[in-house]
């Protein structure tokens, strides 16, 4: 790569006098600033990034941790945080922690000494599941600010961007009962053991108890054959007039397996899913979700971090970006 | 973060006694090993990576650009790639190019600054639409090594991993025609200004003329609205007996659309798609696709691009990984 002082030899100037002319000094006069951008475009000399980090002491890029990007839920939360950083010339560096913790600690340190001026994570499961937390809290220490998105911990003081889990399952279950009138509802649920997964089925429950009806929860942790579990227990449940799903795949099964078993969707089930735009597309009949908005989770998230980064006195906050219940065809109403 | 000169100071012993300590040299008494190492662990005392990486000249982390994950083939082969740089010690950093030029030039400026020791890149839809690809040679000439997957490049000389479009739906194509006994098929793309989608084109159009078969294609392009589109179509033209798509969404619409028309599918319509372990999953009747090993293709990428860091003389290969026709619900064999 062509350096400052390659470009001063070149051209036989100092190299002080190079670096005022590339960035348009008024000491410098037209002509020299001509023959430096010439000769410094003929060569591609990039002004050295690192350099310029040192100068300013900022990088300019976030660091993205994401359990994983085959769940659409973050591919889409992920365009918009690459969104909103380009809106506000930043870059991002992703790294995956593929759930694990050793991962998840791997990839700070990766990115901790110094590539990244904070970060955007939304906690691995195993880290959830363990309650291991120290790699977060040892990161903060070093005064790297950290924003933690959908997956969050309680006992770690940082900015924070969450969905309403508990309300809006709160709300979908009881929009079944009052507006859709049922009274056996199933909720399936593959991530129980996550923090969300556990808001979801508490907002499920509240209702259920509220209403003193049945609490149906059919957990599938990470089952590999969930059309096989789904079809069984609709099987054995012929009572089952509704079903909320907690996640965005769960749902469309319902639908598909109470066909099979030549039931009717919604006259004589009623079915809820999680998802996003595109979700109710890929489901026939269009399946009814919660939706929850995660470009805008990701722009937001972006944006909060950004934020902390200009004030002084930054007070840490936990923002809520509600999801909403989009009808489609699933449900009678 | 502490350092070896911390370390040293706190033990009151030289410099390079502590380093040689923490790595385990025969020079130093296992006592001064023990203190050295009992100390390092309480400070959280960590190597420094960079340091290290001057030493050796590598950083073992591999800079990845996509052009998207919201595309489901992409997040599939970014956990291909994960997962086999985990296996070999190596971490990645992705980079999002949003399939614009711009930012894949500037993912690639971001990470060659001596950040990665080579590429995994699918070019992006503006580059590829552009034919501007001066960047990838550039990085190419500065000996970084490019291993280019799914969307590739004629004339940039580097290792590339394909997948064999022409000749899986060439072959889908002729099962459509001699065993489903179909005479009318439609070709649906939404991406065909890519260089796959214009190899799949080509495998279709190849069969139609060797049948003497009338080739109809929808080219949906970047539309919103996909289901009105493809229900206009099947709604304008009641001949079509079967329909394949090429990518891994209009064909679950093209099922869903066809019901909406009271059409049986597979009796009166035969579709395939493209699509992953998943997909078939989400439609009912189930989708028969053509199966995009987009786990494997992520693997192999990753694996290629390190076994041409061990060779002196490496030379460039393209590998293909084939997809396979895999018939489920939506076909009538």
């Amino acid at each position: 790569m062509t350096t400052l002082k390659e470009l001063a030899k070149l051209l036989n100037i100092s190299v002080s006098t190079v670096s005022k002319a590339l960035n348009d000094s008024h000491e410098i006069s037209e002509q020299t600033k001509k023959r430096v951008n010439e000769l410094a475009a003929k060569l591609n000399y990039k002004p050295n990034r690192i350099a310029q980090q040192l100068k300013t002491n900022k990088t300019k890029t976030i660091g993205v941790i994401l359990p994983t990007v085959t769940n659409p839920f973050f591919a889409e939360v992920l365009h918009g945080i690459e969104t909103a950083a380009t809106k506000h010339d930043y870059d991002i560096l992703v790294c995956l922690s593929d759930e694990l913790l050793s991962k998840e600690k791997r990839s700070l340190e990766l990115l901790s000494n110094g590539s990244v001026d904070g970060f955007i994570i939304a906690v691995a499961r195993e880290s959830q599941v363990r309650s291991e937390f120290k790699h977060f809290a040892r990161v903060l220490e070093n005064r790297i600010p950290i924003l933690l998105f959908d997956r969050v911990i309680q006992d770690i003081e940082c900015d924070k961007v969450i969905v309403n889990d508990f309300q809006s399952v709160y709300e979908a279950t009881k929009f079944l009962i009052e507006k859709e009138e049922r009274s056996n509802i199933l909720l399936i649920s593959n991530i129980e053991e996550l923090s969300v997964g556990k808001l979801r089925i508490k907002g499920y429950n509240k209702v259920i108890e509220e209403h003193g009806l049945q609490s149906n929860v059919l957990k599938l942790g990470n089952v590999e054959n969930v059309e096989e579990e789904v079809f069984r227990y609709l099987n054995d449940h012929p009572k089952i007039d509704a079903v909320i799903s907690i996640d965005h795949i769960t749902g469309i099964v319902a639908i598909n397996m109470a066909k099979k078993l030549g039931r009717l969707v919604p006259e004589d089930l009623s079915v809820i899913g999680f998802g996003y735009d595109k979700t109710p597309m890929l489901s026939s009949p269009r399946i009814s979700i919660i939706h929850q908005k995660a470009f805008d989770i990701g722009q937001q998230s972006m944006k909060t971090l950004l934020d902390s980064f200009k004030s002084e006195d930054h007070q840490f906050m936990t923002l809520v970006i509600p999801s909403e219940l989009k009808l489609e065809e699933s449900t009678v109403n």
